[in-house]
């Protein structure tokens, strides 16, 4: 990465491509990193892979990017969501930001019953997440969900995707990481990882959410962790025992 | 916690215990959370557990309290030391308050070749830290050593505390949890772990590292992650396969 710039574009990428650039763009490209005609830098746009470019032309207003090289092949994290309560607005960028380093599919802000009815633009969450990839050097962004309610959540919920439910109450429980590891020779499949608010959750959600089969309840240690370290907590132990850390 | 003030007082504690006040302390309590003669909070001092205590007096200078019941006993985390090389202010702010939540002895930030040469204010880290302890319930707060050099550290390594070496070049080797759990019927023992600076490792460095017996590199799987993530990251691993999460 070492100062090359890596920028995100909402356009087709591939040998020779060329990609028309908006004004924010070209202001950002060439009036606050002073590239100029000829300079390199890398692309990607989620879905094929990151390649070498070339400023082929630069203006005030807009500009061409030519595609060279692939210098990545496109990686896609696996099929795993998280799922948490938004918390004040710099823990909720760092979960979005964390999630896209530790890679999830989708994030899912959702409203649970003690969760502070602060709103979460999810807009500003998706550009938080493009922006951790550009920065992370991840050639997948994940999608972040517009707010809903937990309940409505888990009325909908799809079948097959198992739930790693991140109770607090359930400390003192089976380790996270035998719990998890007994599910190794399960069924491979999606999953979503749940982190419980500040405040914890309710005795009915608790026990709405303990009554589903896809629920699998875990523990992540005798200490009292605030909401995002929860989230980076249950995205490495997910990683290292289910997911593509192996 | 909800709204009951947890203090750290560098003062024993004990049954009908009196601690009395410094002014800065007295501001807080009486000055900044309108706490009066009566009032009810709980305190902790590293090493004597978490106590409900009363204001037995209030002043604008001063004040007394007394201790009344154990709360919490004293908890002391695993023999674990968190080495690494600091980041920028902000990044570092967070790698101590997330080695308090998930437990470790010491925070030792150190020099490597490749570290920017900013300087780290161990005092402010110091209060960091019993700030993060008063915040997440934890009874015991982490030493913070002075910045020292890498090269140093390893010089005078402790015989028998071995070193979880969190390599970002290691990438596609041996899986962190794999790796670990193969050391878990090893014996226990003290351990370190040591997380690299932001340009990674010098390759002098790297070889010293490797070239130690008691060095036992792991990847943090095949995504780059930034120091903070990694550090929580690795104190999860290490917590859930050889800590007290299990």
């Amino acid at each position: 990465m070492s100062g090359t710039v890596r920028l995100y574009v909402d356009h087709p990428l591939g040998q020779g491509q060329t990609i028309p650039l908006e004004r924010a763009q070209a202001h950002y490209l060439f009036g606050v990193m002073r590239l100029e005609a000829g300079a390199e830098l890398l692309l990607f746009n989620g879905s094929d892979g990151e390649w070498r470019a070339e400023v082929a032309q630069a203006g005030k207003r807009g500009g061409v990017l030519v595609c060279r090289v692939q210098s990545k092949p496109q990686e896609v994290p696996p099929d795993l969501w998280l799922i948490f309560a938004p918390v004040k607005k710099a823990r909720t960028d760092f979960i979005v930001e964390k999630a896209v380093e530790l890679g999830v599919r989708r994030i899912l802000p959702v409203q649970s019953d003690f969760t502070n009815s602060e709103r979460i633009r999810a807009e500003k969450q998706r550009a938080h997440a493009v922006e951790a990839a550009e920065q992370c050097g991840a050639t997948f962004v994940p999608e972040v969900a517009d707010l809903q309610k937990l309940s409505g959540l888990l009325d909908g919920w799809p079948a097959g995707r198992r739930l790693m439910f991140c109770d607090e109450a359930q400390a003192g429980g089976a380790s996270a990481q035998a719990g998890l590891a007994a599910l190794k020779d399960g069924p491979a499949g999606p999953w979503a990882i749940l982190i419980g608010p500040e405040g914890g959750f309710s005795e009915a959600e608790r026990a709405r959410l303990h009554g589903f089969e896809f629920t699998h309840p875990v523990a992540l240690g005798p200490r009292i962790l605030r909401a995002e370290t929860a989230a980076v907590a249950a995205l490495t132990l997910w990683q290292s025992v289910l997911g593509d850390w192996q």
